[in-house]
């Protein structure tokens, strides 16, 4: 049903992206037309990675997911960079570990909890990406923000580089770690299972759909950066606000739809790994390698997010792992988490 | 022996509080015996409420203790409120929180500890309140406090609002979780075999004590309030600390004399349950209700804490959630909590 | 072959110190044979400890690790207190923190993990450590810092001596629950076999050694103390970079040796013990210890560290208690810890 959903949306909404833009439709129409057609996209994109993932096993497929994961993200974040936007960017990064922490996991716990009395994941897995979280998101998102204080603007810059190159690369480690050194050590009887699948699209289809979807996706992300400022001016949005929840739930809708059905299907393992692990990738690769990018464009950005940006990542990341941190869920626990964002958003909301 | 004490403290206290304040006896004198009665009708209130709970049967029970288990401090907060002390009663919520976790928790492990080598409780209750800890003392706490920085105070007042309501609406969820949908579930077998107890006192003796020790704490309350800036003047304290630490160890001195006496007794789970439950009660009920009721009056008070008194009810949480989380206790866990009171309350001493 | 190059590194090192102190060589040089010379004495500190602790039995040993142990960081500690280098001090308190937990914890568990997929160690100590470094580094290290924002410079230093107190009876309570009360308890079998062991030297060797090496470690910290202004000139260091890395290292280098030899040996509960005990020691004895004897200085030191250094402590104690509470290490952990020390170092030498 989401397929054909989808399918409609990109048939209708890439031609309707490309008139509008060119003859000048009202910013908040086309800000509408530009987030439906990214989601329906993303969802192709999504279907595409999953079929090559499936297609190259368990290990490059581990790679592909984890690069390809949140490039929607990646892609919209560029085209705002490259506008300057740097605070709509640093917002979008919140906004996402937010969504995935808060929303995605709230929801997947408070749906499923409704259906299963209790539901149970790897707990090896939750403490290996609660040891992860503190890393990414409390010590390395943390660190420059302190010091920016008593830091000059170019240093900031310069720690907020090493910053995200030894991101960078103690994600690949992570990954080799998961996929190569320790696979199987500590993964629940699902993940190894995980081979048994079969890919929806061949090779050659999925490669294609995957290079047509992100070709379109830079498209109306380029178009639809350039229309915050106005949205944000009619509608009475903040930019941040816009970054924070607008652009997050955008970027990351595919994902949030599939975690939750996974919920509901007791497959609780996927829903947390798409949860948190999404989350882990979002900041340990995707905001380390927007500020390496952001380099070469004319204002570089440095990590360092606003205050209550920052508190607000390093209070889901405790709320989280103190809820995950006993390997089981239930209703009230999705709501706790669901409580959390709706707090968070009515205070960006107020910024 | 307990009861006596309190019987004879009610018959000299009452009349005492009406006498000395029509003869304006000096605001030091009046002020001991404010405190001592209002402990005393305390100790009362807390056995009808038992009384009653009991006869209820363990759901309406579970309500009604979670709904009059801080009645005192609740009172005693309106009728502070009503005087414009807002920095008052944030002060004794602050300590009403560190007073239940480091003080009643500290004091329940110590003297508990030194009579029995290790003293085991429910692990699944012990995580579930730390996820809720986190919630409303970390998430729901500190929020508003870091946005109040950059919002104006109209702003500010509608977030404390938003995150009251929010609040309360999960503290009825959490009675709905524990009490209906997951009764029995991650209770151990002392919460389950809590329906042999019988009631002290019949329904209605309960009931007519009730009532009436609630409206002799209203009256003597509303006295001791007006007391507070006399006695600091006096005794050179600030309001402040009138509040963090008189106003929260009277307010609570039934419950903590309770906790103790289950240690000793070896049962943690009860002691622990009044010390972290009521601590929640305080943080997700008493504190954001007083925020809804204090918009009826001349000053609205904000959920903003200062920064001395959030910062160390998270470190209160931090702690007691780290030594909690094994399930398991000791005399020198309790040193541990106890400690950390006595840091705090020098702190507070000498700002 | 350690202990040789310790032997020779003396047998010149001490030499070289007085005639270069007495010569006026440059300062860098002197810097460097004053470490070499300390370390290698640390070395032979060490070793008598050691002695001595087997000698007397486990009781009476483990007091005298836990006075002792640090006793190299105390003496330049001291004597930086005594020139008034107040900064340097609670840098290379925050140095001894961030190397033990992050680089010591770190190195241990990548090098060991290299070797062996899984390392285990005892679950109840690491929690009963973690519960100690929520208590000194995050309760009793925040809340004067917290404080002497809104306190004058007498009542800032009157807190850090109460806390200062305190900390050091807790840390006396908690030898005498480790050694007295709860001795095996919780212990690991590896820790109760401990008596099995012969110590190296016999009682009075043992002392001598002690008593000259501690001797010889004073004089030249003495020296070493005076060339940090000049060396942080010539080398573009700050002081504080200085303390933070350069002292913590030199200080406990001998730690540093064993705990790695201990983990590639698959001994992870000693490695773990050195790298946390250590920290505890430093944190809730050798710290407050320096601010007591500093009110016979000229200038008193309060327990304020400056903020990147109090944020930077408290993230090492969150990322390791997250990363240690499962009693299981991989090499993957521990690149974590190296990661976030490299952060970290960086951002203080940027500062």
């Amino acid at each position: 049903m989401f397929n054909r959903i989808f399918f409609i949306a990109i048939i209708i909404g890439v031609p309707l992206s490309v008139i509008g833009s060119l003859m000048h439709w009202p910013a908040v129409l086309l800000f509408v037309i530009y987030c439906a057609t990214i989601i329906a996209l993303a969802g192709y994109m999504g279907r595409a990675t999953e079929s090559l993932a499936i297609i190259a096993g368990p290990r490059i497929g581990g790679l592909l997911n984890a690069t390809f994961g949140n490039a929607v993200e990646l892609i919209i974040s560029i085209f705002a960079l490259k506008a300057g936007l740097i605070s709509v960017v640093l917002a979008s990064l919140t906004g996402s570990v937010l969504g995935n922490l808060l929303l995605v996991g709230g929801l997947s716990f408070f749906i499923g909890g409704l259906k299963y009395k209790q539901q149970k994941f790897n707990i090896y897995d939750a403490r290996h990406n609660a040891g992860l979280l503190i890393f990414a998101v409390v010590v390395a998102f943390v660190f420059p923000e302190v010091f920016s204080y008593k830091l000059n603007d170019a240093d900031s810059l310069t720690l907020s580089v090493w910053v995200s190159v030894i991101m960078i690369i103690l994600y690949v480690a992570a990954l080799l770690f998961k996929l190569v050194t320790h696979r199987g050590v500590y993964q629940s009887e699902h993940d190894v299972a995980h081979g048994d699948e079969t890919a929806e699209w061949s090779k050659w289809k999925a490669l294609i759909v995957l290079a047509l979807a992100t070709l379109a996706v830079a498209y109306v992300s380029e178009k639809l950066v350039h229309t915050f400022e106005e949205v944000g001016r009619t509608l009475g949005w903040s930019e941040v606000f816009i970054g924070i929840i607008i652009v997050a739930i955008v970027g990351n809708a595919a994902e949030h739809a599939s975690a939750i059905i996974m919920a509901y299907k007791n497959k609780m393992n996927v829903a947390v790994e798409i949860a948190i692990g999404s989350t882990l990738q979002i900041a340990m690769f995707v905001a380390p390698l927007l500020v390496l990018v952001s380099l070469f464009f004319e204002k570089s950005m440095a990590l360092v997010f606003t205050l209550p940006e920052l508190v607000a990542m390093v209070l889901a990341v405790f709320l989280t792992i103190s809820l995950t941190s006993d390997g089981d869920t239930n209703w009230f626990e999705g709501l706790t988490l669901l409580a959390a964002y709706l707090i968070m958003g009515v205070g960006f909301y107020l910024l």
